[in-house]
């Protein structure tokens, strides 16, 4: 298995947020490995308010596990 | 990477509040870059009970993880 | 700013279920400013049951965020 | 105010989960105060599964701010 | 009161999963107590991807509640 | 009862989304026990884009229970 995922670690909560975005991506890629589907889909989605508030709750969902991850970088 | 979320700790409750509706504006500004379509799309969600509440829906989960990061402003 | 939000500190979980509804609405005021809007939205989605349902989400996740911040009142 | 919820302490969890279920009926009554049109809705809710969906959502959201409150009842 | 629910203990992830199936099924026995109406509904569900996963999404926030209560089973 | 899921400790980050991936499929498994079905519903819902960002959710909310379950693989 590819450990594309070692650490939930980041420096900043800024590193933190782009990391939720990215596990978000992933799990829409593991659902839908076509990358051509995911591009159509992904004009679908983007020009959708609804869809594009729900991706963002998403990356909220994932952001809360990674934040708490780094004890909300209280320390930094 | 243009650090735009140094820290999650903020003074108040209100600045958590609006720390957390800014992570939810920037979840959509990183999933549609284009800020003509977003503006376009503000009119649609705008005006639509469904999509305000579900905004709200994300707000109150990044709001969550804010207020974990400053220990719910109790010594505050 | 207007420190509309000073604490999440209620003295019971009735005035924490409040300060959660509170917290749904003022989301929803800083996604739609305009009063007349909500006002007009409102009707739509106080006569919905899947959009009473969906806010009453939100206030469940706002009441968990201020029932931590108030340690569940369990001293109370 | 009318002090509806004292207390998030429950002996059980099943009592618990009645908890629950009341506060998410309190959450839809502070929406729409108005019985008949409630009554009204009940009937559309009651017969659509994903109606019935979002509501054991809300459920579930928060039977965890209460058991987190009673400690999961571990020591009963 | 038919104490249903007297733990949130169990012996294993794998039982905590079924509990949680268990929950989401009650709070949509709660919401509709007449099973044949539920039968009828499951068949709409059952056939719906998107009711599939939202349902799923209940079972989730469930298990979340009963591993927290069973400390995630780190110790068994 | 087949005892399918021992545990919710995994070596990395990596395993334990695909644990909550898993934890996903089973419970719409657990809903929709025809495999057939399930297949016909997935060439639906792989093709939606609201489908696999709504299915995303569910495996953020699976893979925050692993994560705590873990500590966040903090020591890892």
């Amino acid at each position: 298995m590819d450990n594309w995922l070692p650490t939930l670690m980041t420096a900043t909560p800024t590193e933190g947020r782009e990391l939720a975005v990215m596990l978000s991506c992933m799990a829409i890629r593991s659902a839908q490995p076509d990358a051509t589907v995911r591009d159509r889909l992904r004009s679908d989605y983007a020009e959708d308010a609804d869809s594009l508030i729900a991706d963002s709750q998403v990356v909220a969902t994932n952001f809360a596990t990674i934040a708490a991850a780094n004890e909300h970088w209280r320390g930094s």
